[in-house]
């Protein structure tokens, strides 16, 4: 199944003795999961998040042991020096197991040991496979499970990719707000259930945005506390059976050193080794945020089409060619990919939400289909973003005067006539008004209902659209 | 948790005794469920498709049990008229289990065998509860087991509303196509990705949705098929252990002559038994029509905005006063409950999955709520369609102004001059006609480009749209 | 469509005349959304939090208005005894339009107007639809809009709801709690992707399961805050067009003191009133306690398999027959209904996912099926813990020999020996156990690897589980 | 954005100028796609289908273009050349454009138009980029539009991995039968809701797993049939616009004749170029292969827990070493990791739905990423059976001995005896048997209620399982 034609050596694992290609880091547990879950062609390295958070943990774990007395000083140099390689980007072709595996993530703890342990090995000077002087198991992995190893390294590879994305949502939320503060005195109509209500502005429709943004910001930032509690120490199930006296806190020490991140050891390892409650979590959270995207993107497409039988109230940033058959066609193409990376985000969660009750007893089997849903999440979850933002928010213009045409011919404008023509006079200029094709101001002065000079008041812009004199200050937000 | 203050009847179980109502014809096993399932507050009677489906099982299983000397006369006579009844609409407020429940429909089926037996102890002149004479179990339960009553009868009331939902999708359909005539001579302009495109008629666009319920139908109608093939007589787990020889077919014979429905006998009834898959099947393809239904209604929506700062294309009928607030303002209230009765189906579906997956060994514990939801899909995409046909889309007007001028006015139209003025030229003419609010033709005849006559000739609606002399002919469907 | 044969009354809305049955309290805008929404059959009276937080904003608006000088004392007082009566229970039956229904909540708000304002007619001496007395626009829903009135009668029912559950989710955790301490001293297997792994106590395992109520209340606590943040004020988009100078403020206030609840106004109005974010959050951390739940009665029905054929850790206790034709047969009904809920709540978060995706411009139209869905996985994950507490949990026995014969017999004991035989000879002693089926302990004492007085001291109980001496503390928790 | 330090050529379009790396056969519109689209970091080419089928259409399109006589015999050599090259697995690395992607497939298309020209180009002795002599858009996709290209495309790359994965299934249905075959007499307890229930054989569940697989096939392979009806020739909205005379039969009858594949053209091509019916309904049809692929992998995990503290009724094969703390210790990895694929696909459908709902009039914006989650479902459902099938059925054994002993000592005998001794004797047995522990034979005996012979004869396997005399015949299946 893994073909190979150049030069092997020999490893051995329970099952038995395999010949491993000699040019690769990992080992024969590698390569009996490259056997079994040829699933999906993907390698954990498709970002970088995780195989750097695996080797911060290796490399957490071994600073412990050394320090406890239970890896001498050359195998410890050697051990955190291959793994500060990778966390420098080094070796990331040799995390090659499948993002969808079984067995709770042990073939993706094995590759890591293994790869760490054969360039540790070629540190003290040996060759690749001679685990007599440095073992993946014995060392690498010592005082270590995948039970804990694993998700440990899931949720620091999530937090730092959260930290990605809440920059990007940063910067969208900015782009939004320039606009607004570009577009505050733009008067538009105001819409409901897709029919004409009550004007607005189109600065107040992009503040909206920006302000939207700035909420989902908040809770994900909340939500993202929850990946900064570990089980490191817990061992197979929870009870530290094996995991020698003081190892937990001065993991955790040594992890958040390495990670920067504010890092707590779960108050109960049993229920922390068997609980995916936060990853569930932040997808749930993440599912939040796509939809309002989604709802944004949708709103942009909405309000940009035409150029002439559409709405035409804004204009989105040629990004491409629309279209070899229809000259001069432009499509909201960025948009529409942050639509579909929304749909995604959906699809994910239910899938997040079946690993995680699929879990039985003291371990979850099925974390690695949640990690790799999760990271997948982030990542193109911040990359629609920053596309969006760039791509797109930052050039959007506004059509002017269609949208000042658009409610001086508008019937809604009559709810603000309510207050001084009462509710039942105001229906009959709008019936008129709709009967006619008529502006409603020219029904009401022909009508004289109204002096001209009132009327001019009462639709000012600053009157209709409840405008404050700057654009709304974001510093409140909930 | 049961409340009751009036008179009471003794009834008992493996558990003990215990006071039943003595109004009411359900006994202690239905007291029982209701204690051990308050969940919802909705009864398996809201609607009445499952307890004429249980009803009718039984009748099945008491002729059955009578053919092959099991069950005697008077005892026969007594079971088939209270079913009859029930199938006839009486006793359904009877049927008071919550429509979740633990036990893979235990309790279903015990309320079912507990209204049987009263109502025909009252037949035989005997009073409620003296079970002596007819017993719930003994009886009415007689070579049948839960495990193959419940999915027997969830198939044929699922069929039932399968049924009532392809008859409601048939008037939609015709209504569409109705539509579809009586604008075939409309030109408007069609649109990708919400941005102008080329020309086409609103006939042809209301044509594309009665197609699109006639594909649905097929697709609904096949998948009903499914829900014939029923694994009554396998008793527990599939082994028809001690169900008597020859009872699966008779029992058969039976009640697809009582229900008029086209019933098999799954060729290998242990895995009938266990396998939910025509659930999960047919729940999958309401989706679909969920779907497109929601589609059809969002492109409705889109049409019908405005009436000044929308699309403008198409009245909807006014159902209702929009808002207090905004006179004369109405909104699209019936497509906007399709969309939300869609939004319910692609949930339930999840549900219906999940609970599919769940099931363990020999059999599905989950059904219930798999027959839950499968059953408030089929009801509410029925009540949807019948609302939407009847309130909705027969008193769908045309703006033929508007859309006129839209097409005239539209860019659009040079991608049919492309094979006359080349890709280029055309270009040219689309970046004037931008760059000045004028139309193509006008700027065509402007630049001599084109006679007047031939100019003509090309944007013919005929040519344009590539009508056919009469609507799309339906009956080729796929 | 809506059928009667008792006496009417006459009454007008935009769209004419139509006979209201004359012993109803609701009126003619009911009546078209009984017409247009015959959708499910369900009420939104199906749980009494919606018409008792309808009647909160009523009483609310009507303190506001009449504090402004807008609504003179009698109809005051009237309006506000009517919303009294609804609070304490009564009228209920009276809020009948159909939980989904389309037009964005505005037939739900008229179907309150309507009641409120026929009852308050009645007490002061009118008859029902004598509005030129009290009017349910012009009085009742004085300075009010559909679009912020309903929101926020969603959040306020959705609050109480969240605070429900809240109880019933700390009983349930105090139940398990229990258990922990009850089971502190009974050895067991623990298990990891279901194969036997090492030693640990019942009562840690119960424990979990305490703990990971716990974290889920609080991340439900967390959320439900999200429910505070109100539009009330906000009227047609958020512009607060129309809405008397001072209203906002005033009626929070009013509304925070009816209700207790700690009310606060959305820091801007426009986007409060399109964004369902909150609704979005709260219902991804329900499937998140729904997915736990479902982990947990996963676990107990595991447990509980047998009761000679399966794992027979535990014993739940019996709550029903389990069987007509197996005799003694007693199914986990109780957590098998835990079980179908939350597959329901995790469809109702998809459903509410798309439902607030597809919110366009300054409006989601499609809130009324957020809101039934938000309320019905409320509701049902209410009754379902409940009912698992109470009916269930409370009752769990132990099969202590059953339990101490498999950790005897166990190989994974062998892993405790790791430190002392080394990973090679344990792995020697596995082998041997389960070729000849034999003990650990048995082959270690055979061949000599250890004194049996120290044997014994490593498997005690308190050094494989790492016992802590009481059951551990679950204040810490995160 | 995209990096680049060699050579470059200059390239144009609508939007300007572009340098594009020299050694690469994509071209400015597929360099824009990779600046506007950085998503996932997965390529289309990420399996070979889609490349493949995009050939072979462009391929199809040039012959029916020459045949028509728009394309001269030079250029139609060289592009046929080409498209083969590219169906023979060469150049799939230059399909570079992300999975997502906005445009409805316009940079997909693209990619293809640009990586065919440049390659006709060299074939015709000109270097890349000398569109002059055979241009992406006028020669390669000549008569052709984005809109009936892409779906074309997607449907002949959805059909061929449909078939891959039919055969996949095949093998497996097989595996499961022969394990029916070779287990057909070995004696077990089934269980219903986990709790024991009757006796059955573990041939006859293996059979079930064989059947249901069998069923899943026949409803994939119709719903495959739903990919052969092509909208190629629809161009852009379905009106054929500019599409030449004859060209919608001829370039179906190449295609076909290409694939191999019964390609039919839809009726109504408005309605076919809007319409994702056949994506939505396949993804529904994987989804319900999932969830019994799932169920059976959940049995399979249950039946082979232990191995002593568990069900222990069969045993898989081991893969590789589990645990490294843990010694002798194997997983289920191999069902585990069908689990995962399976909790994937639900998802997928998820977002299939939702992308297919949300597309608007006359296309759907949003098929690259049905397209994408499409494919990703096929392959990795196909990966995941081929390693079920291989690594883990055709190994699993069984533990004879245990379930004999199981069947020996289960209560759930009894109910065999309800015809001989009646419901409550029966009943009296189970008690006593659950009280003491001991068999419902040696009860039987001791009391006397029945001869041994008879006993014996009533629990023979054959009467208990109602067993065939050969395993059940599945040519007949539903």
């Amino acid at each position: 199944m893994v073909e190979h034609t150049g030069p092997v050596r020999l490893e051995h694992d329970l099952l038995g003795e395999r010949e491993v290609p000699d040019d690769v880091y990992w080992g024969v547990h590698t390569l009996r999961a490259l056997e079994n879950f040829p699933i999906t062609g993907v390698p954990i390295a498709i970002s970088p998040y995780l195989p750097e958070a695996l080797a911060a943990v290796k490399e957490a774990a071994a600073e412990t042991n050394h320090d406890l007395g239970l890896l001498d000083d050359a195998r410890h140099t050697a051990i955190v020096q291959a793994c500060r390689e990778i966390r420098e980007g080094r070796l990331h072709d040799q995390f090659v197991v499948d993002v969808i595996q079984g067995g709770a993530g042990t073939s993706t703890n094995m590759n890591a040991n293994e790869v760490i342990a054969n360039r540790a090995l070629e540190i003290l000077g040996h060759r690749r496979g001679e685990y007599e002087h440095l073992h993946p198991n014995e060392h690498v992995n010592l005082s270590q499970s995948t039970n804990d190893v694993y998700p440990t390294a899931v949720k620091i590879a999530s937090s730092n990719a959260t930290g990605d994305l809440l920059t990007a949502l940063e910067s969208l939320e900015e782009a939004f707000a320039q606009k607004a503060t570009e577009f505050h005195d733009i008067l538009k109509m105001g819409r409901t259930q897709l029919q004409d209500a009550v004007p607005m502005t189109l600065g107040q429709e992009f503040g909206t945005y920006a302000l939207m943004i700035q909420e989902d910001r908040a809770r994900l930032a909340e939500s993202r506390e929850l990946l900064h509690v570990i089980n490191l120490g817990a061992t197979a199930i929870g009870t530290q059976l094996n995991a020698p006296e003081g190892y937990v806190p001065l993991a955790r020490e040594h992890l958040a050193r390495i990670t920067g991140l504010p890092l707590t050891t779960a108050v109960d390892l049993i229920s922390a080794t068997q609980d995916c409650g936060s990853f569930v979590h932040i997808s749930g959270v993440l599912k939040r945020v796509a939809v309002k995207l989604s709802k944004i993107c949708n709103d942009l497409r909405l309000l940009s089409s035409g150029p002439r039988a559409g709405l035409g109230e804004i204009n989105l940033p040629a990004r491409q060619a629309g279209s070899s058959i229809m000259p001069g066609k432009v499509n909201p193409v960025i948009p529409e990919v942050v639509n579909q990376v929304a749909f995604q985000i959906i699809g994910h969660d239910v899938t997040i939400s079946m690993a995680a009750e699929a879990g039985q007893l003291q371990l979850n089997a099925f974390e690695p289909v949640i990690c790799y849903s999760l990271a997948a999440s982030l990542y193109r979850l911040r990359t629609a973003v920053e596309t969006l933002t760039e791509n797109c928010v930052r050039g959007i213009t506004a059509n002017r005067e269609h949208l000042a045409k658009d409610v001086a011919e508008s019937i809604g404008l009559v709810t603000a006539l309510n207050p001084y023509l009462g509710y039942q006079q105001a229906t009959e200029v709008a019936k008129e008004a709709l009967a006619t094709g008529r502006g409603v101001a020219e029904i009401v002065l022909e009508w004289g209902l109204m002096p001209k000079e009132q009327l001019e008041e009462i639709l000012r812009p600053e009157s209709l659209a409840r405008l404050s004199p700057k654009p709304a200050d974001r510093s409140g937000g909930v």
